[in-house]
């Protein structure tokens, strides 16, 4: 195990776009739901639109111009305020409320699964993620993903990138914060987490945001681990 | 499925005692360290005591005594107080706070893992314990438990039975409280849940304080499952 690596007993996983792919699992629910309606829907740009709204309307509650709300609850009003520019404004309020439960449902990336099973043996493995913790726990059934246990940006009524938000998964994990690494495809994220001392791995997801998204830039050393996916980064960290 | 079992969607347990044996665990760990150090100690006598000081330590949280602790801050407080008594005044630091973590270490009853197993794959299943999150995460991890997630009354900052802790586990699973069914060995927690408006499950456990303790009392009707072990409740809650 390389120096890095020693020190740290957890690892604590963003999930939309690191662990599951958002993309397409909406697509592909926007598009049957679109086909039962005999609607045409262009199915990745619904997703697009959907997850375009999640920054700002989080940033919303973190600057207090709302109150506290779940994901769930956020996901809802980007949905109510984009179905009719999808011609998806007929929808009935179940199937409405079954499409935002979509994001429940998101499918792992290929290497997830068997990525996490190895690390597992590792470390202590956690999500940590705005996602709801009910939304996390759900995702985690569905998809069969291994986790120790599951923190949300719930718990600690804080979305990432607050420090509350890292600084908590530390304390519930009883660990001081540099013995836990943040694995995400996100730098903004992997940077905020490295700002309050957690150590970082960064996960190449290249299909997060489309096939023609160039990979975000990250400087040489930014982070301590960089890694293609799971199974590489539990090689990594095992060598 | 029963009438009582369809409007369950969670099973939260309680988790020392009734899902695992506290007793006999740490009655072995201590046994195996005085072995160690020559000496003779009554183990069975040592856990019991150490388990006695458990409820008044909470409740000096619980009425503002004290400010917030961990179970393994209070365990600790609890273990210094009773060592001496027992001749184990001599070990050292590091052999004290292994022992402490004996909590993490805890085996689960020879039901317990088919048990979760077969009632996971009809209802989320997650503890609701008052043991710190960190403890129930490793225990979990050591002991093979399949929980969809950790909850403990370190999320709330209050311990169970305060009406918190039984509406915190119905508000994170994003469930009307009347869905969430508490599985528990001990009436007086089942009895706090019920008037919260939770479901209950009593599991009876005939040897958590030893084999010469006669069960607890419980009313004809009083729950709504009364189950021999877990094996049990998922054939009863499965009918």
């Amino acid at each position: 195990m390389s120096h890095a690596a020693s020190a740290v007993k957890a690892l604590a996983f963003d999930v939309f776009g690191t662990v599951v792919d958002w993309r397409g699992s909406v697509a592909r629910e926007v598009a049957a739901l679109a086909r039962q309606h005999h609607i045409e829907v262009d199915a990745l740009a619904f997703a697009d639109a959907w997850r375009a709204g999640y920054a700002p309307a989080m940033d919303r509650v973190r600057t207090g111009e709302l109150p506290w709300m779940h994901i769930d609850t956020l996901h809802h009003m980007i949905l109510d305020s984009i179905v009719s520019q999808f011609g998806l404004q007929g929808l009935s309020d179940s199937e409405r409320e079954h499409l935002n439960k979509a994001w429940h449902r998101l499918a792992p990336w290929p290497d997830t699964v068997a990525g996490l099973n190895a690390l597992k043996k590792q470390f202590t493995i956690t999500t940590l993620s705005n996602g709801n913790f009910s939304l996390l726990t759900a995702m985690a059934k569905n998809a069969g993903l291994p986790w120790d246990c599951i923190v949300s940006a719930e718990l600690f009524k804080h979305y990432k990138p607050d420090p509350e938000t890292y600084h908590g998964v530390a304390s519930l994990l009883n660990l001081p914060i540099g013995q836990v690494m943040l694995c995400a495809s996100h730098p903004s994220d992997l940077r905020a987490a490295k700002t309050q001392g957690m150590r970082t791995a960064y996960v190449m997801r290249p299909f997060e945001f489309g096939e023609h998204v160039p990979l975000p830039k990250v400087e040489t050393g930014e982070f301590d681990f960089v890694a293609q996916d799971f199974v590489d980064l539990a090689r990594q960290l095992a060598a």
